[in-house]
């Protein structure tokens, strides 16, 4: 196990800062992978950074992917609004504007390519279906099937060295739940970023999804959320 | 039917060629999707570009993705040599050097996204299993798996606007039945590229595995192959 490496997608929000340091915390030898993909600001990557160094990754790659290219959500295209004070933030069916289409298949695929190259089988991916916004690419049924189709994508499925699996350990957690968790195991959540919209010192906005998800979360554990937001 | 719109995976090879020639005759309003992926030469890109403007694609889009970032092929890594003479063509269980890890998920995950920003539900990949190289990622069960993934991934999987269908009309063909199909479409294939490398003037070498195919495929076919070769 000592050996074991594992890819751990990184984006420098809380759900992911908890999973790398549960992946961590199981012994594997983590491989922390973040994409720049035409955000509207940089927050999301430097924090991405400072969480990997703090958790302990032992290697942090950095992929530049163009799903700006494309459009169609609120976090690559600046035509369209981040929705602020939702009230349904479960998403009751709708799916908000900051959905990135197929965005977690795009991130799975690069995570499968790099784990192939280095031999890993274990992938872990921060996605939660309790707070879930809405997103339909964090559910389970679609990384069981993400799974499926890795163990037929790969040179290991013809050659039987061993199936892939996507560890999700977060995704049945309360937000509440991610961050006690995180937090007995030393996650420093002041290195991470939420905010969909943050302002230009980089002071999240208070009321975007992720914003209140997150509040509601350390309200939840008892804890003080100690990241800067603008005043209320 | 005469707005329903593709998204056709378009490497410049005759494959793909094929491929958007069939999807185009089939009646849809072909959107092609190249990628510059770190392969070690441009010829590729190139000819799909001429590809797209001769078969008669609506739009064709060229993104730029880091595959060689991770390594592990001989296509994107010029460490590794590209095999030549290679006797077990269909493979053997043995997958070549020129694999590229999950390149295939990869690229159908773009496709998806890119079909989700414009309402399209089709997807085509001139993927082959008949003279396939030996590629986990071109066979039917991986295609079938990953287009119920597709299913699972998207907006309209919530929504039930409709379900993801990727097309692989080729992947039962031969290299000659391909190309005696795309001959009566009327693809034109000197403006398509195949050679794994190819010298410096753009000359295909005749030895690596996607040379002697194209050139079975040709003898199969009875035609002569347009494109221009080394000296043997």
């Amino acid at each position: 196990m000592a050996d074991k490496k594992a890819i751990v997608l990184l984006s420098g929000g809380l759900d992911s800062a908890t999973t790398l340091a549960i992946a961590c915390d199981e012994g594997f030898r983590c491989c922390a992978l973040t994409f720049r993909y035409g955000q509207r600001h940089e927050c999301e990557v430097a924090a991405a950074q400072k969480v990997a160094k703090s958790v302990g990754a032992v290697e942090h790659r950095i992929i530049d992917i163009d799903l700006a290219a494309f459009g169609g959500s609120a976090l690559t295209d600046p035509a369209i609004q981040v929705p602020k004070d939702r009230v349904d933030l479960d998403g009751g069916g709708v799916i908000p504007p900051t959905y990135v289409p197929a965005r977690n298949t795009i991130f799975l695929s690069y995570a499968l390519a790099w784990a192939e190259v280095l031999g890993a089988f274990d992938i872990f991916i921060g996605v939660n279906s309790t707070d879930y916004s809405g997103y339909p690419d964090c559910r389970a049924e679609f990384i069981e099937s993400f799974e499926k189709t890795a163990n037929l994508a790969t040179a290991a499925a013809i050659q039987g060295a061993g199936g892939y699996r996507i560890h999700t350990p977060i995704i049945e957690m309360t937000k509440g739940q991610i961050i006690t968790t995180g937090t007995k195991l030393g996650v420093d959540y002041s290195l991470t970023h939420s905010c969909y919209d943050p302002d230009e010192a980089g002071r999240s906005c208070r009321r975007c999804d992720s914003c209140r998800l997150r509040l509601k979360g350390f309200a939840e554990a008892g804890l003080e959320d100690p990241i800067e937001y603008v005043e209320a």
